[in-house]
């Protein structure tokens, strides 16, 4: 069977991939007066004296609600809520799986901005989290911006600030492997949208300070007019202390590293690679197809190439990231998602290749490795607590 | 412990009473690779290729969402989103064990109607159906119209359409047992909110026809002007025939059946059972705290007496309905909730007490009882088919 025949097999045989389980005995007449009426009247009146003890009483503590509206799916683009949901549900699956997270889809049939902040507003009381995808950029952004502030539970990112997760603990080790410094790199980065704006800011937050960052209309400097919004605005400001302009190709001139998050497959080509500067590290992390196959960025000279596919080494996959990351924030009962969260959460993954295993082709750990969620957790939840 | 603290403690020792599960093995990168990205692609496109078949590659087909503004929890009133929570979780948990149904609560902020519709339509697409709950009259009829309306998937007020099943259920068994005729008999109802109304319109589906209804402001009747909205406008038209006018005590002379939705404890007294009819069936189903105590209705009179509670024979709970009720929705991928399910609905929960046993004080089956969904739920899928 081929990959699509196997998926929609599989797919179709479990009829979905999430299921609702019951937490409580409800076997007998008295276990229905406990756990419903009337019962239960006792544990709401309990929540309206004390507001904050439905983490208490209810599953709030560990719930999220994985928000999209379809706009941005993977690399199929925009096709709606109901073709968004078996993604939605692979995302709930692995919170539960590896981060015993409990998930719960809301793919939303519209996709403005403000009607979306007002939808995830008014459901936000039965969760205790949210996490927002495969929406598109910059209107993610703002939402997101506008849930941080009126809602006082955390606000996830996947596409952002996941990934920007796992490119820095996949850069922590690269730069280990070519004995470089990330304060000293020069880094260019094609893509600002959620991942490229999110990568380039921990970065920035890091030390990095020789960032440049390209997007469809060339190089992102202070005093371009064209394609900005107030998000590349603020890229302009934290990177490219130089202020050069130019293309990818000048951006990549002489740079140390390449992080692609074009979305455009075989976006370089050896050539470019051979005018970075030593030991150069590529990041092409598009995916299905990546900015350039791994075997040729390493026959261009690339040290070390990592991609967001499993068919290679190195897989920069955000599985690595969201399932503890959100595991700890809920552990903390954090309201934001930090800078430091991240950073610690980045420095964990790291962490996780041993010094003897660490290589060109083993920078970051494997996907399935149950360990990392709860390495992740730990870091984050112990980031929040500071 | 009383059952406060009981209740408490169960509540705090699960912390919560649903979770979300897996369905599908995520155990080697090749399972990742089928349930989330690459292969997942897939079954994205051919959902947008047919849009149906999204009840064939997600949980979609077997997941309802349990929606309430918490604006009317039980008989704590308006107590808001978070109180209601653990009464949604109860609803949700119950739905899964007795029904299989996976059930989402959604406790929403917003207490107005339009934006609760708007809000339950645009998270539709990841749902096979909406139970709405707890939410105050006439604003969740007008809710439940609108929907219906506007969504393709079956919406069902469990304290309107389930409440109407289980009461029809009891009346139809308690007929038997006086030997009386639902055609002939004169049925007054206490409450003109949600259940109310729809245990008025099912009484009239099935060929009622002396019912009279009466809320705070006396006997609904044609040509009254005070405390009337459309859908008691509707309860004028097709209720009492005579057009009578007065109180409770002018609509309970010479009456069979009292059915007591009224939400008001102690609401009838033995002297008014007195004023009843031969044989008169007593339904007082406010809960936790009747129109009148089982014990002291009898000794009014009272052949028939069934309560809302599980303290009392004869209880008539929702439970016997919305589980099974909502599988037979799902399973015949019905878009609409009809009369005719609710009849056949109530016809399957009467027919579970077999003849030999039905008395005074057994009209209905005892909640736990695990057969009562399955036979319900092929009555309404049956129904369905038609």
């Amino acid at each position: 069977m081929s990959l699509k025949e196997e998926a929609l097999a599989l797919h179709r045989r479990y009829r979905g991939k999430i299921a609702t389980s019951v937490k409580v005995p409800l076997r007998t007449q008295r276990d229905l007066v406990l756990a419903y009426t009337p019962g239960v009247a006792e544990v709401s009146r309990e929540i309206v004296r004390n507001p904050e003890s439905v983490f208490e009483y209810t599953s709030k503590w560990n719930t999220i609600a994985v928000v999209t509206d379809g706009s941005r799916v993977l690399g199929l683009g925009n096709i709606g809520p109901e073709a968004a949901l078996p993604v939605m549900e692979g995302k709930a699956a692995l919170f539960k799986e590896f981060g015993g997270v409990d998930a719960v889809p809301l793919c939303l049939s519209t996709q403005k901005a403000e009607e979306i902040v007002e939808i995830v507003k008014n459901v936000s009381p039965g969760f205790g989290g949210i996490n927002l995808e495969d929406i598109e950029t910059p209107k993610v952004l703002e939402i997101k911006e506008r849930l941080i502030k009126e809602l006082d539970i955390p606000v996830f990112h996947d596409d952002g600030d996941g990934t920007a997760v796992v490119a820095l603990a996949g850069l922590f080790n690269a730069m280990k492997v070519v004995g470089k410094k990330i304060e000293e790199v020069t880094i260019a980065i094609a893509g600002a949208g959620s991942a490229g704006y999110e990568i380039a800011r921990i970065l920035h937050r890091v030390g990095a300070r020789k960032i440049v960052v390209v997007d469809s209309k060339g190089i992102i400097h202070r005093g371009r007019r064209e394609g900005m919004n107030r998000f590349k605005e603020e890229l302009a400001r934290i990177t490219n202390p130089e202020n050069i302009t130019g293309k990818l190709d000048d951006a990549l001139d002489g740079a140390d590293v390449f992080i692609g998050v074009s979305s455009i497959p075989n976006l370089i080509n050896p050539e470019l690679i051979r005018r970075m500067a030593k030991d150069p590290i590529i990041f092409a992390l598009t995916n299905p197809d990546p900015e350039i196959l791994p075997d040729v960025a390493r026959r261009a000279g690339a040290s070390v190439v990592a991609t967001g596919s499993s068919q290679y080494p190195n897989q920069a996959n955000n599985l690595l990231v969201f399932p503890g990351f959100f595991r700890g924030l809920l552990d903390a009962r954090a309201r934001l998602v930090t800078d430091e969260m991240k950073i610690a959460a980045a420095e964990a993954i790291a962490g996780l290749v041993r010094k003897k295993e660490l290589s060109a082709d083993h920078i970051l750990p494997q996907a399935v490795d149950r360990k990392i969620a709860l390495k992740v957790a730990a870091a984050v939840a112990k980031s929040a607590e500071k």
